[in-house]
């Protein structure tokens, strides 16, 4: 493709891009579509020539596009979000463009730099105090990885990277029984076995006790182990349930034990006064995450992570071989040291979007809305007769299921929320997903779509009650 | 930003977009900016109210631009290339716009199924035995963590995802002394211990000599060690070295050691049936990654891992949360479960574009247009009367330095070589970088980027020669 035909078919996909932004709530949400559907659709092998690109894009648009499951459409309530906006679009293609590879300063000292900035400023959007330290990781899961693997070899004196386990470590790790499935992943990979990693008990809030934290690690210190890291969540998958972090940090200090805050998809509404209630004691963490690609408007993967002892962190996963030498590397921050993969993507440009275009009120803006469009639904679900709230509402995020009268079988409930769930997600017009709550099979519903509005909840919710009066009958 | 608004600007961004492509010639490479003279143009706060996007883009191409390195120019030949191209960035865009999160099936069908093909094709394409399997990770680091860990689990049965190290394992991994500095990372991370890594003679082309491997294996075993995991690189990143696969793989194979090849950069030569001599034996490898992020064309991130036993690799990351169950999960692939992080970009869409829009022969004769530079430049270092080539050619890196009559002190030939460096990049007409083979200062330069031709090969050694003579003088 020579540079004028780019010129044309950029304009083309910048025409297909605003289209599909616009027009992408007429769409299925999820696609009508079975395993294998797309996949036969495409050849078995590479095409020798080169194709034009009319045709590539004709595909796109008739086997791919119709295959996704449209996460920017309104009616998608399903999961945590990865809402995107405007302004990060745009800083994703101007970020494709220059294709820069952001592993050290001099590879590219304005993205660098941008990202050092941009991090400060995320950090005073979140009410974290200033000895906090900012880098962007692809993801919670690698975010949460680097927290464990710093506290590991913090507490090793950095043993276990220079000789592996001895096998007299006995480290144990804590959450609540709520905690991301990506805390399980990251304490397999970190080799410490999933088997000392405790769940830890929560209240009829989903909030972990910490009385039950406490009395978990001061059994364990009795039986010899020593107490490594507690992730503590703020918002959980399930409920967005906040743990008590001042409560939970007081447990790690008396027991020096590294205090990792999970708030990958909550810790956007730390950006509202009202809400900072979430992050009381927060100074007192070790590390903090918070994804500004689930809720903040920025595309994925844009992850943000904050440490106190950033010597520590650097030092985890420092290496420096010559071909990565550079002569400013004393007074600069190479962010290949901060975290496992060398190469980074510039990230911090959309980011820097995002915040400006916005600008901290229209931001406050959006989260107070979403809010409100979750406030809506609670009272909604507690209003309707047949429908029952599962856990209480904090932010964007309702849990509840169908609990038609006369049918009180657990089984049977379950069995029914799970039709129905089905049935809403195979009709296409929106899409949400289930957790398990005390065993019961729970819808969630999150409004945190981009552009989501009340008439989108409203209608949801009307859909919800009509599926459930098919599914019964 | 309003739709209309994001048309617009999204039409503004194609037009930069264009005219940085055709225009990233006439920049320098890499910038003249000092370490904080970016971040003291942004402000310390983000606005609270937000900003118009004319002001934000006019701050990108004055503040922004300037302090970047430019990794799409085609003089810069540095490092490896992280060489784009633009159907990849078209593809890019189309990603950004659709926001999708492709963690599982039901999340977006086309984009797991897509992945799913592509990675088939380029199967085919490198040559790689239809038992082989791919999915599509980040970086080479983050796919050989992902190699090490399995071969962790493999080995152990499972054990330390379940239990941790107990301290008896004693693991052993190999690699050349010119394996890339992430393999030493992740063997960090994995909890193995870098005193565990053993590093592995290489003979005067800095290849890995299956003799030394053998040795050091036999006595590690002798000693109570298990041979874990060896790392062969095909093109390591001094030299482009290529470790000889076959006997590499026959050593493993007698040890029941497990084969990781890291082809991170190299490997996207197998597409030409006259550089299949690199991979022999690659069929007795359990895992291969390849990145065609670094020179076939495709945005970073975009990084194929291969690997045989494709169980083993779910069944060391799998998680199944109640909150990322779906009705699919026996029938379809859910790339959660093949690598660390959850959360995953829509990367094969890209890579299908570059695939078609280059098609197979169009790719090959890229990729032997820069290997003839190489050769050129080859050529051009040899008959240069003070320039004196420091390793073997293969591809398209030249590993050469100044080395005028009279001078044989070491370390005046390493000071004079560094200052060399130094001058020609601060010039900003061209970037390479450097490194040491056999202790000696050594310059790099790589013929990658997507657009460089022969003019540019020439005028860069003949800007190398200038500066060489005033660096002396």
């Amino acid at each position: 493709m020579n540079k004028q035909d780019f010129r044309k078919y950029a304009h083309r996909a910048a025409d297909w891009m605003a289209d599909y932004l616009e027009g992408v709530e007429s769409m299925r949400v999820k696609p009508d579509v079975q395993p294998g559907d797309i996949k036969n659709q495409l050849p078995l092998s590479p095409p020798q020539q080169g194709e034009d690109f009319e045709r590539i894009m004709a595909d796109f648009q008739s086997v791919i596009v119709p295959g996704m499951t449209h996460w920017q459409h309104p009616m998608f309530f399903g999961y945590f979000p990865a809402n995107n906006s405007e302004p990060s679009v745009l800083g994703e293609m101007l970020t494709a463009a220059m294709g820069a590879q952001c592993m050290v300063w001099m590879t590219s000292p304005a993205a660098e730099e941008l990202e050092e900035r941009v991090m400060e400023w995320m950090r005073q959007l979140l009410g974290l105090p200033g000895t906090f330290t900012g880098v962007i990781q692809d993801s919670s899961s690698s975010a949460t990885l680097v927290a464990l693997l710093t506290a590991r070899e913090r507490a090793s004196g950095f043993a276990i990277n220079q000789k592996g386990f001895s096998g007299a470590e006995r480290f144990r790790v804590y959450k609540s029984t709520q905690g991301h499935s990506s805390i399980d992943k990251d304490v397999k990979v970190a080799g410490l076995g999933i088997e000392n990693l405790v769940n830890v008990a929560v209240d009829e809030q989903y909030a972990m006790i910490p009385g039950a934290l406490e009395e978990a690690i001061r059994k364990d210190v009795e039986a010899g182990y020593t107490p490594l890291c507690v992730v503590a969540t703020i918002g959980t998958t399930s409920s967005t349930a906040v743990d008590p972090i001042e409560a939970v940090a007081e447990v790690c200090r008396r027991y020096k034990c590294w205090l990792h805050i999970d708030a990958s998809f909550a810790g956007t509404a730390l950006l509202l006064p009202e809400m900072r209630w979430m992050s009381r004691g927060v100074e007192y963490a070790d590390s903090f995450v918070v994804n500004p690609h689930k809720w903040m408007f920025t595309n994925f993967d844009c992850s943000c992570y904050f440490v106190q002892d950033k010597e520590a962190l650097v030092r985890t996963f420092s290496i420096l071989p010559e071909y990565l030498r550079t002569g400013v590397d004393a007074v600069v921050n190479n962010y290949r040291d901060w975290g496992v993969p060398l190469g980074r993507r510039f990230r911090s440009l959309k980011l820097w979007f995002v915040l400006r275009s916005f600008g901290v009120e229209g931001l406050q803006c959006k989260l107070r809305d979403h809010i409100a469009l979750g406030a809506w639904l609670e009272d909604a679900v507690r209003s309707a007769a047949e429908f029952e709230l599962m856990a209480p509402r904090y932010l964007n995020l309702v849990c509840f299921r169908y609990h038609p009268s006369g049918v009180d079988d657990e089984g049977t409930l379950d069995r029914l929320n799970e039709m129905l769930m089905e049935q809403i997600n195979e009709g296409g017009r929106m899409f949400l997903s289930q957790t398990r709550l005390n065993g019961k099979f729970v819808l969630r519903m999150v409004a945190g779509q981009t552009n989501v509005a009340l008439r989108h909840v409203q209608q949801a919710f009307a859909w919800v009650r009509e599926a459930a009066a098919s599914v019964r009958s």
